[in-house]
């Protein structure tokens, strides 16, 4: 093996996630029996698929988004369990055509769905789960909040879209990444934040900061997630490190490693990345440049960037639990070992 | 060639489409410039691939059947255009994603996107659209309507699931089968005109009236097209005489003459369908069996009756001209060759 940066050693051992999680764990429980009820169908394929997906221990941080958002700005009726749940709902579907569009074999340390029932039926469950999600915000009745859902729906499959056609460009921008990455990651989190604050009936500029939250996290979630694939460790991050590389991804430590390189590194992203040519040790001499070039470490650095707009965009809200449930989910976003 | 059965030989000359397009034409100028306004992306291969699609002169029924309804029902405001654009967005995504699902090279007789611009982007441009739908709905603002396209798009992804397990299946029933193409097909065409209905605000069984009308129309509409499929001449179909056929399809034709069979005629049907070997002068055969056991009269038969239904719905709406367009498309359906 080449260079090996241990992210997890860069880890605040007091961020964490447990404040979050015992902030919306009630909650939590019944978007959980939400989610299994609604998935729920007589063509048995698809609650037998959805479970698959259910149970493969995502860590459902955009419905608890929405969860603790509510709780934030006080909310104290149910309509933000269901929408928690299409929101989990969107993103399950996304993952499902995903998984198919990257020609995936494993998600969260699982084999993807299309492997186990095929492309076809992981196209079809995901248009199941995506029609259900907009039931259920119908259901909840918020035209405001359908509005947030439904926008951030067209923005992440143009973003998916995005994402298709510079997948394999190694010219790609550090700008042009992000644009990818704003639309098919942060605008769900961004949604996902904000409707708690709109179904509480909270004021415009309370929403939209929810909403900076969301976006910010989703962001600096976002290139973790990237950096930790040329540096994680396969048992903890549920999916196999370099599995971006060997799909020809170009994710922000690539941008950053090909600019920062000479013509013959250069050479080298584009026959692996752009021409799919990969050889045995090529994955190790990635991580190496990634090591010379602080392309990982650099990544990081962007990531603590939009968590520290992230933080700042909560400011508006008065100290309370919930508030510090979300300031420490962003540094537990921005340390995380997997 | 074996036998072929001229279904247009039965056709009769007064059935047209032509009052319905009379009656909607201005409206539905209204709707294309929606649908080509609304396809538009910076992502520019979202509009290239929009408009192959839009381009490719589908007959646009589901949308005239809103705009339709809407004139029915006496609506004045212009809610019914976007709505309308929406249901044929949905529409459209459905076709991307079956296609894919399908495996299929020509749509209305031009190569499908998939093989134009690869799955992948027919996964995600399909997703993109879906979520336009959304927004055009949310836009309009209506909760029923919105209630009514939900819950169709939930139950289109239900029926295409369904199709996918029953695909080679020839134990199919006809029941089974009839479940399958309420859900793909009917459900569209059942939302797209009651939507009409309840954009105008008209009462429960004016709405329950149109959607009946839809469904049933949808129910004839899809059993033509199984008949056609294996009769139509493929320069007025736009898709290659017995695609169904080679793809495995179990369609109305095929059940009933499976069941209508011997031993023999099964085993055929079971070894071109269900396990796929098919032969030179296999689509030949099962052209013969069809004729000799009235498969495809049978089918329109069904279909007529679906037509008789439809028909009854609408007769608690006074006489009008929106009215006869309606009656009078419900024949061409039944009727037409192509």
């Amino acid at each position: 093996m080449g260079v090996v940066v241990k992210l997890a050693s860069a880890r605040d051992p007091g961020a964490s996630l447990a404040p979050l999680l015992a902030l919306v764990e009630e909650d939590m429980a019944h978007v959980n029996r939400i989610i299994l009820d609604r998935a729920r169908s007589n063509v048995e394929l698809i609650p037998e698929l959805a479970k698959h997906l259910i149970q493969s221990g995502g860590k459902r941080l955009r419905p608890m988004l929405t969860v603790a958002a509510a709780k934030l700005c006080g909310y104290a009726g149910d309509a933000h369990v269901r929408l928690a749940a299409s929101v989990e709902f969107m993103h399950t579907a996304t993952l499902l055509h995903d998984d198919v569009v990257d020609e995936s074999d494993l998600r969260r340390g699982r084999t993807t769905a299309r492997l186990l029932w095929g492309n076809e039926a992981s196209v079809l469950v995901g248009d199941f789960l995506l029609g259900q999600a907009f039931k259920m915000m119908v259901d909840v009745g918020s035209l405001g909040a359908l509005r947030i859902l439904s926008d951030a729906a067209a923005i992440i499959a143009e973003g998916e879209v995005m994402q298709l056609i510079t997948a394999k460009n190694t010219e790609t921008t550090e700008d042009d990444y992000l644009a990818v990455i704003d639309a098919k990651t942060a605008a769900l989190f961004a949604a996902a934040a904000e409707v708690g604050a709109v179904i509480a009936g909270r004021s415009k500029s309370e929403a939209a900061g929810l909403r900076s939250y969301g976006r910010n996290l989703g962001l600096a979630f976002q290139l973790v997630d990237d950096a930790l694939d040329y540096s994680g460790e396969q048992s903890t991050l549920g999916k196999s490190v370099g599995d971006d590389f060997r799909e020809g991804k170009i994710t922000l430590p690539v941008v950053l490693c090909y600019r920062r390189g000479n013509s013959s590194e250069r050479a080298f992203w584009k026959r692996t990345l752009q021409d799919g040519k990969i050889e045995e040790d090529d994955l190790d001499q990635a991580m190496t440049l990634m090591a010379q070039h602080h392309a990982l470490s650099d990544t990081l650095e962007r990531a603590r960037h939009y968590g520290a707009i992230a933080r700042d965009a909560l400011a508006i809200f008065p100290e309370c639990e919930a508030k510090a449930a979300l300031l420490q989910a962003i540094e537990f976003s921005v340390e995380r070992p997997f």
